[in-house]
């Protein structure tokens, strides 16, 4: 699809008012919009310059408001509607810390909505010019991981605080002895006294290298390096001179301009961690939406997406999942891609492969699983094997039943995990 | 209040199962919990990192859940607790993007709740030498806008976007000779093609330095640098050596990395703006409170922040307003407060400044007006004395109407203003 023109993003709305009015007030606040004429503002200036309403179309009613503080006109019917709004480039120029203040301002508080969710965004090619993008992406990721053809197989470090530099190379000697390919820092692990980020780094790296030089398979670790600007710096360049192969960062912990920042001078795959996500979205009237999120950060330079995981521990339904993931799949711009590699976590075990693999016809995905692995009843490298057996099952279009007769890791995982 | 030894932070929960195993959950998740033991964790490495319940307090009941896709088991009532959960300082040390990830991770999607807010944080005094606060606060800002004892009367640039450097100067210039103290640029205009940020502070600043050369007052003018680190560094070079005496940014584009970065190399006030504070706060069951939210913000180095004002166009009551002004004057740490003024804006005129101070007690404010100013039958200047008369009046302990039978542009303003 070709980029637009001008700045496009899609909205839930719902509204007492007339949705259309609604809307205008809407894309009025966020452009060339006053509430009295200013001397100096002329017809022109404010037509050049005003956000339009591209469509509406109304969804359905709510009985009640879904948001408190919501004007509501006497015999006002609640109404819901999809709205596209535009706004010329030259408002702003491509620069995204400014594009947030354009789509995702000021606007989920006006009185005019008891809801507001921002559904999608669309942007003009001239943001692919100014953005670098994922600098590795699938591609890199896996040339890194060396893992082609199948999921890369993932797991974390738990528990999340408590272990320091030691305990940690020794349960990723544990891990890389299991067959593991990939392992993340804990969100809540970055650089604290009992863990400091050198010294984890080190005693890791040590443990990976000598697996490696053993086996030949080189772990990909994600090392945790959320921090100021110049502490991700000291601590990127550390894991690059120790020949480590990717970094961690919290997307809402680092903010939007240091994970621009971190995007441009990383010479390793960015896998971005969406801790807090549930503030911003759970609400489903209110926030944003995933598919629209993740672009942000893509473009930013995201390699990797957390996208949840299907039957997860949390409140987050299969179909967000899938839509999740798929957005992260789906191509930014015709000539600049930006795919990130979706990150499936929480409660995951060889019982989601099939259902995975079925809803994204892809296997370029990190399957991340913690108990799915550690609580496999004949110890972590069954729980490797029954992860990689049932993508194996999954990718040939054969039932686990049927697989697990001649694969007893998957056959164990079978009976043991719940979902 | 001295600072705790622990990190602590109050939320306040909805859920159908036990609030108390909810609240360990919450705990475990985010700190030394782990679904299945991991080899390498002892008892005392757990119990040296875990979280703790400090407090829980029941305060009610719902009758159906405040967010979707929470459990609840058969029979489950939907009860709502304030709990204080608190942290270790070892388990992250001093680092705001690390609390972040630990006070607002991915609690927020735990299925045990229907609801989750987080109302606020206390921090270790480790905090306060870790970061360096307002640079400026209530007094530094007095200072270069030569205002005392009154609040700062202020108003911002509109239309947001449309205005070239030229049409914005000449606005400038209405308004320093309507005797405004401090301006600010729309958060929607920062460098766009059609109002370069350069342009913009040379035109500007040319008008505010005439008019302090024939005046003596020098309006402080809040430029919105908002952008990239480099770019917000070059910006805030450029407003310093042409004079200028403020820098804005928006907190929710520019991120807390970035902030924190700000903070450090600014040697202007920083005008903190809080655009798209709305998708963090407007769903009462989720998210952040503006109490827990302006004191990273404030740590960071922010010197002024938004907290809209009564009466305000947007959906916010007033008593949200009132407590957020006072969390913003109330000191973070005995030793290093980190005031930062509050600015109340939307929707204000006259009208509000005796409702604004009697609930704050303190005229340590910037009070922000578009149309309480331009809609001013009598023209701007007039709209300027009737906000700084209604300050006098609040001040004295007069009414309004009283204080208008002997000041004319009160008068008319409380004749024109609804609000």
């Amino acid at each position: 699809m070709p980029a637009p023109h001008r700045i496009e993003a899609d909205y839930l709305i719902e509204t007492a008012y007339d949705p259309r009015r609604a809307a205008e007030a809407m894309a009025g606040e966020q452009s060339s919009g006053t509430f009295v004429a200013i001397p100096g503002e002329t017809p022109e200036l404010k037509e050049r310059s005003a956000a339009r309403i591209e469509a509406l179309e109304l969804v359905g009613t709510a009985e009640a408001p879904s948001l408190p503080g919501a004007g509501r006109p006497e015999g006002g019917v609640i109404q819901r509607a999809r709205v596209t709004l535009s706004w010329p480039m030259d408002n702003l120029g491509p620069s995204l810390p400014n594009l947030l203040a354009t789509v995702a301002g000021n606007l989920f508080e006006l009185k005019q909505f008891s809801g507001l969710r921002l559904l999608d965004i669309r942007l003009p090619q001239a943001f692919a010019q100014a953005y670098g993008g994922p600098k590795f992406g699938i591609e890199g990721t896996r040339r890194l991981a060396g893992v082609e053809g199948r999921p890369i197989i993932g797991t974390i470090v738990k528990p999340s605080v408590g272990f320091g530099p030691t305990e940690t190379a020794e349960l990723v000697k544990l891990l890389a002895e299991a067959g593991i390919d990939f392992i993340k820092d804990d969100e809540l692990q970055s650089d604290g006294p009992h863990c400091p980020f050198e010294d984890r780094v080190r005693a890791v790296m040590r443990v990976i290298d000598d697996h490696a030089d053993r086996t030949g398979k080189k772990v990909m670790f994600a090392f945790n390096l959320t921090g100021e600007i110049d502490q991700m710096r000291r601590r990127h360049d550390l894991v690059q001179e120790l020949g480590g192969t990717c970094v961690m960062a919290s997307l809402n912990s680092v903010g939007l301009v240091g994970m621009i920042e971190l995007g441009r001078f990383t010479q390793l795959p960015l896998h971005a961690h969406r801790n807090g996500w549930g503030y911003l979205s759970r609400a489903p009237m209110l926030g944003w939406s995933y598919v629209a999120w993740q672009k942000i950060w893509r473009l930013a330079g995201a390699d990797h997406m957390h996208v949840n995981g299907l039957a997860n521990k949390f409140s987050e339904a299969d179909d967000s999942v899938i839509a999740s993931a798929r957005a992260c799949l789906t191509p930014l711009f015709d000539d600049k891609p930006c795919i990130a590699m979706p990150v499936f976590s929480s409660g995951q075990s060889a019982k989601q492969a099939p259902g995975t693999y079925a809803a994204l016809g892809t296997a370029d995905l990190i399957f991340a699983a913690g108990g799915g692995i550690m609580a496999h009843p004949d110890g972590p490298a069954a729980g490797v094997a029954s992860l990689r057996e049932a993508w194996e099952a999954a990718m040939s279009d054969v039932p686990l039943a049927d697989y697990a007769r001649d694969h007893a890791a998957l056959a164990r995982a079978l009976e043991t995990y719940a979902a």
